[in-house]
């Protein structure tokens, strides 16, 4: 299972009643935020999760809208008794930046690792989750992120009475282990009673970015694909493309794209001038149908589907 | 007229419902920002009040929750097309500290020019504003501040006639000129006309500290003294002690010593764990009162009382 959370939904500027964009996800205890701009830890705190269990954050960019409220944040995990380290993930230059936001966050009880992006794309594996890292297209270098919670193949009990394997070994082997049995002069491998890995869950990101290829691949196939809606209007393209963003129709036809389709889209990042990003729903679900207007504290579910 | 507004009124870390304390003044166009956490943005847009015309920040000192929106403030500031200097005001390092806050918010339309404090008390005329420094006390230097708008002597028409003063030098005296007129050979100057200073108005600020003489010497004669009411339950005297913070029992108390009173008390920078302040509002009152528990958004209007 797979928590997520947007927390904000705001381009740009912190407004009253639209928090700066923001992700949260949980998942086995262990939580990954996704961008920290100002605002986003009252955010949190109006949803009611904790800022306890983050082991991951990722940022897009550096953009103060994406950062700024890092420094309140940490103070704020420090404030929760954290003290395990927490992973930094973004484009290179995130220590440097984090070092000099953390200048009113001096003496944090836990260590901050950094892991700076520098290729096109990367790929981590940490904790529960798979995290791909892909360029994408802004004004600053800029990442979009896929989050996947990969879910081992079937576990063939048949199979396993057949080659006569103890069942105190069953659920060694599920977890992956390779166990040898000197009474009975054999090893068993979990390939022997496990079928092929299955289908997890997968949640794709991006923001702040122009339409690329990178993001169609990464949304291939996702559960859910969130991703920046600046703008929705008709005629908005323009300005879309002059600062580096992305209207909700373009967001739309990437995802009528990637192949397969996402599962759905939903919407985030939207500019200030746009208050109701609902007006352009139905034009934009004329390019791809599983479209929804995200909006702040929509949390959602994932879960395995049960004939998988 | 001097107008104020509470934009916030919590301590140490920001709250749904409840932003980050901070202060802004309004006087003749020139207005004073008091301190800029995270959030303080969000709340000066809650309340319809503009950042563009902010000429002046004042820092009590440097901890998170009293100066984390910097940056973020003064990007708002830019977007609002703000082209004039902004004169920082805090305690020694503020340069350094803004400095590093301000990596995520380069290239500002705006010059920052840095008045850093280290003296026990220091005045500065900015504006409309006379400004007094003060220290405090409380774990990291920290200064309080009175901001007074001075007022000048009631101008003297029956006089001025007397002296035969041309009608056209009237409005140019009362501004503090020295004027000589070459036909009439005679040298006018202020003080033929205008009567002795009157008082002007006074806000005097204080949070975070314990109590100091130095508070009580500011908040004499204030119109409006406002100052940290951190705790208010009874036998939180040692917490505040620990933490370097005062009870809302402490600050009634200095406002009592002070001589002449302050003519009310308004209480902000509330701990999180003080839900509602006003339940401790009537044993402050005992000690002080014209005590009112401060709360975000609240505004009032400074004008010379008539008789005056």
């Amino acid at each position: 299972m797979l928590d997520l959370c947007l927390l904000g939904t705001g381009g740009m500027t912190p407004m009253p009643k639209r928090w700066l964009t923001s992700l949260m996800l949980r998942c086995e205890g262990s939580d990954i935020l996704v961008d920290c701009g100002e605002g986003t830890q009252i955010a949190m705190k109006e949803v009611g999760w904790s800022p306890k269990s983050i082991d991951i954050m990722c940022f897009t960019h550096m953009h103060g809208d994406h950062i700024s409220g890092l420094p309140g944040m940490l103070l704020n995990m420090a404030n929760a008794d954290r003290t395990d380290p927490v992973i930094m993930i973004g484009p290179k230059g995130l220590y440097n930046v984090t070092k000099s936001l953390c200048c009113i966050a001096p003496g944090l009880p836990f260590e901050l690792r950094f892991i700076e992006l520098d290729q096109a794309t990367e790929e981590y594996k940490l904790g529960p989750y798979v995290i791909s890292c892909y360029k994408v297209s802004h004004s600053v270098p800029c990442y979009g992120y896929s989050f996947t919670v990969p879910r081992k193949g079937r576990f063939d009990a048949e199979k396993a009475k057949e080659l006569g394997i103890p069942l105190a070994y069953w659920s060694r082997l599920q977890k992956g282990e390779v166990i040898t049995d000197m009474d009975l002069k054999k090893t068993f491998r979990p390939e022997m009673v496990m079928g092929p890995d299955r289908k997890g869950l997968k949640v794709t990101y991006a923001t702040d970015s122009r339409p690329t290829d990178s993001i169609v691949r990464a949304a291939a196939d996702a559960d859910v694909f969130i991703c920046e809606g600046m703008y929705g209007e008709p005629g908005s393209e323009g300005k879309a493309r002059e600062y580096r963003h992305m209207t909700m129709q373009e967001a739309a036809a990437m995802a009528a794209k990637a192949e397969p389709n996402p599962k759905e889209l939903i919407f985030t990042h939207y500019s200030p001038s746009m208050i109701w990003p609902k007006d352009y729903i139905e034009d934009v679900r004329s390019i791809f149908p599983a479209s929804f207007c995200g909006k702040d504290g929509l949390m959602k579910t994932l879960d395995y589907t049960e004939e998988e």
